[in-house]
């Protein structure tokens, strides 16, 4: 049986560098158009020499536009800036082919929260009310052979919502007073040369950066209002760390129920049981960045804390392949009809 | 002028290593002695080949013998583990020699606190009492030329505690309601063989440990409590990141005043008029720990978050140097009659 | 239809990790015995949390028995220390199961040489004289289902091998002046704790070890005196690099003849025509050893340098994949009829 | 007594910020000018938030000119690229201040050479006659207070050179079969914003480039002809190693005399008897990147290869230190009546 022909805009950072790899391993999907702006005319084998040899590697990057792409492909992914993606979603949509953004223009129901935080006004209000938010264990019966467009989650919202959303819907912890603290390798920042991510710059040192002010905040607090049924405002803390890939957030929340870790732990299981792809670790193990990496994986690791009668959720994703990449293709697979799973049975990379 | 004979007691790990690359450049202080159960015998140069042709390595380490030390030792810095530096301390103070126990075993000013969270019953209680906390910017006053004993700070405890103080004092933030995230280097895991900080193992990855049990946790409180004047509970998460020194902080605290960023950054930088260590950076300007490589800087970082009614203090210090080795030579400094600074003024290793 | 029953004998070390790893992505293989003295009795998940959900952290380890191994298992991959592997591997043939030694035991010909290199007599002489060197480009035409017995190459050999047996077979460079110089990630200094091996050590620094005296330095030279058809004697030089995986080496060759880089470039694609896993890259593009992360590739980059009359072959392997558990899986699909790049087709890992 | 006054022009790569460090702690000279055509008129603590609170802090970077330097400072250390550094040499020197130049214009005696190699012609012939090159164990003798203008050699130079001179010298390894395998830290790479040198493209990972074609190969070629007293032709081959600071090279000689090591340590060993910063490591002892590590040292450690009959050099040495900014103090010092170690009796910053 021919693949399903899938295009994807904007190959040159680390999503499109990790699409390319998740679809050379999808055995129903087949990329058959790569954009840039900038290397349209090369080979990909020439831009990415890791992919030489390999069938991939004869694809020419060309410019974006929308027509060549509907014309090839039955779904596209969008791994451009916000507020591009947006456009480009309508003009594909149109020409009929499906759209994954990989960009945060689709993630928030309301579009003043998004020019609030995102500074520009939303351009395309009718297909923000259409998009799917896109995190399969809250939202994937609703991703269908029926569904046009898909807001693929960011990177740091796909652990930290799925940590939290348990104790959440159940009124375990307080929805007015929780703390995400969270840690992210260096692919997070981005391919774009700069002084700041440069090896030196980053190596055997450590930063906080937009303390109070990164525009995950509101996603994530989108999200986690929908499972405590209530507003929630978050204290959320990224960070960047000397790795490639992952993220590690520690999650704070106040419990308002004297239950034990036991009780916590069965209450998550519970609540996962169907997910393949998150795994609530045993009680006593907490997650750590590697044994996720380059999977679908979100571990959780629980700690209740009778001192400061605070619940702890540790959760570990990659942030390339769970965060961004791994999850468009989850949901890309069930748009065309395919098994969720299917290309992402991946085992961690270790070491 | 002849420099002052010193000893170290446990020179096989990190902290050791430290101080012996802190008094190689200190102008004052002389190492005269350093013991090793292992490695007696071995010179210093031989076990250390960086200090291959440099005065320190023609020291041959020695069995750890109190007599020997004091002998030889107007001072004593013990690296040993709790628990072993109790004894050794009560013996070389016997025997009129000066100590500087780099442990936790006088940190604790009540032995039973000492006792639940160490897990062995105090032996030393007198001493305990004459013991001071060797934290300069709170009690470098009580460590004068009388000061037999000083019981060095913990390294997450440095750091956090010195964040948080001025905020607790003014009654900034609630007593109550703190988080303290916390992420560290490779060295603070120590230098024994381990699996589990193998390189491969530490490398690429993040891992949280001791969440809610940390040792650090009930000497972090007492002098969160102290600066309260009230008792502090805190929930306190320490982090392994790959990368060898430093440990970043991010601190979380409930506002009870309305106060501006200005007024509080005005509040931390009056509290540190005079300490030349702790850097209250610009409004907006967050540490990152490679700018307090290898010195005795502390670096806070200031956010007030209206959204959430947080205060947010990001702490950023050397775990070997400020957090243990060097801030065991301010104390000695001080107890020897020097100038506390004496061979501290040191500029940051970058990158 | 049912996958072949395979077992691990040595399933703490980074090679029995990876080949769990790869294990669990292979179609046709199944690993349903894994070994380990220390660890018995407790489940592959437990051991390994990064394998927590899926099928084989149910694997409960066992102590080694031959006997067990060969009832349960058509083959075993042997992951234990030279010395150690040739008496298993006698037992288990002897009992009817076929072996993939990954230890160095049966990888030299002549017994002679791995006693003066290894230090101890080789006593299992005949079965040293059935085992096929499995390195699948030179002999993977040996390796059929009458195999009982693989010699599975080091990690260093396996990627300098292959970037100079094209040279020597048609005498482009001299037999008699080579130089290797090979950088290894710290995945290949093994999982035994130790201080050297420590984050803290290896991190942020580079060191050279064993030069002139490192044990894959007669393999190299038996595989390219078969090439070369004359002696050969290499200087062979590891470096530990701060990195997990993979192995950078430069070998410098005399040139004998006034050959161009477009000549030799042609006369390398000739001679890897048909190996799917050897990669000459462009003229003018140079390997790196992320390109091949957790692959089977070898890619080699080819220098023709005029001013010094030699060719400059590079070559990156994954130590851990290609270098080990990769390559032994290679040849156990030969000997169970299965076709050799089963489970195997792997993207790079990147970044 | 105050300070002499030194300027620097470029101040935003790593030598120039390296150059900070190193002033910040020399107790003779005075940094009081520091040049950056894009951050004119930021003060330095802000440029480099690492200085905040020293006294650097407060100099304002200026654009660079000439006058203003000559009129500020007795000497100005430039640390900007080739081809530039010639012209602002000749401004300086004939406004009457003394330069050190840290970039190649003035390295190689032959202009033909340097036309060759950096693909512009020298355009300061009687300078170029003038100037002295700048490594101390071959030439700190020429550099006096007379001394007007040295050429800072370059970071790999500074330790191939002094590891092979001694054997040339002496002839024992033969001047037509010499290969220089070396790898470097990032920082070698340089600051500007670049995707090779990011985080990610860097860590985890390891590179050769250059091959045969590197700019420092006429540099190093020079010296050793010197030594060799007659032509010398080398492969010379750079890898980029993911680590900040630090050059270890590997150099293969091939012997002319039977020595045993004891032999050709001896010799060594006398070569560098008046040598403070070089040290031959004990028989048996190779070097590590990290125990030179922002210090002037030069580590030697010697092999002996019997069977190939080569000797082999490893050498190691800050890249930034001794391979940059430390020398160019070694030399400034000299040039203007200082002792020559006078601020760089630095310890190394282990781990």
């Amino acid at each position: 049986m021919a693949r399903i022909p899938v295009g994807l805009v904007g190959v040159t950072g680390y999503a499109g560098m990790e699409l390319v790899r998740l679809l050379a391993g999808h055995p129903d999907l087949e990329l058959v158009q790569a954009t840039s702006r900038q290397h349209a005319g090369t080979p990909l084998g020439q831009l990415y020499p890791f992919l030489h040899g390999r069938p991939e590697a004869k694809i020419v990057v060309q410019s974006p536009d929308s027509a060549t792409l509907a014309a090839a492909c039955r779904l596209v992914f969008l791994a451009v800036p916000h507020g591009a993606a947006m456009e480009v979603s309508a003009q594909l949509l149109k020409a009929g082919t499906k759209v994954v953004d990989l960009s945060a223009d689709f993630r928030l129901r309301d579009p003043e929260v998004y020019a609030k935080w995102y500074g520009l006004p939303h351009q395309q209000r009718a297909l923000l009310e259409e998009a799917v938010y896109g995190l399969p264990e809250l939202y994937g019966h609703k991703v269908t052979e029926a569904t046009r467009l898909v807001a693929n989650p960011g990177c740091y919202p796909s652990g930290i919502i799925l940590g939290l959303v348990p104790a959440l819907r159940e009124g375990v912890i307080s929805s007015r007073d929780i703390v995400a603290d969270a840690k992210s390798g260096a692919s997070g920042a981005g391919r774009k040369p700069s002084t700041g991510t440069l090896y030196c710059e980053v190596s055997d040192t450590l930063r906080a950066y937009g303390l109070g002010t990164h525009r995950h905040t509101p996603e994530i607090e989108q999200e986690l209002a929908v499972a405590a049924d209530s507003p929630v405002t978050i204290s959320f803390s990224p960070h960047l760390v000397p790795m490639n890939r992952g993220i590690l957030a520690t999650s704070y929340g106040r419990m308002q129920q004297p239950l034990s870790l036991e009780e916590v732990h069965a209450l998550y299981t519970s609540c996962y049981a169907d997910a393949p792809w998150v795994r609530v670790l045993p009680e006593g193990t907490l997650p750590e960045t590697r044994w996720v990496r380059g999977t679908m994986f979100c571990d959780i690791g629980l700690v209740v804390d009778r001192r400061t009668d605070r619940l702890l959720v540790v959760t570990a994703v990659d942030n390339l392949c769970r965060g961004a990449s791994g999850q468009a293709i989850a949901n890309a697979n069930r748009m065309l009809g395919l098994e969720p799973c299917t290309g992402l049975d991946l085992p961690p990379m270790m070491p």
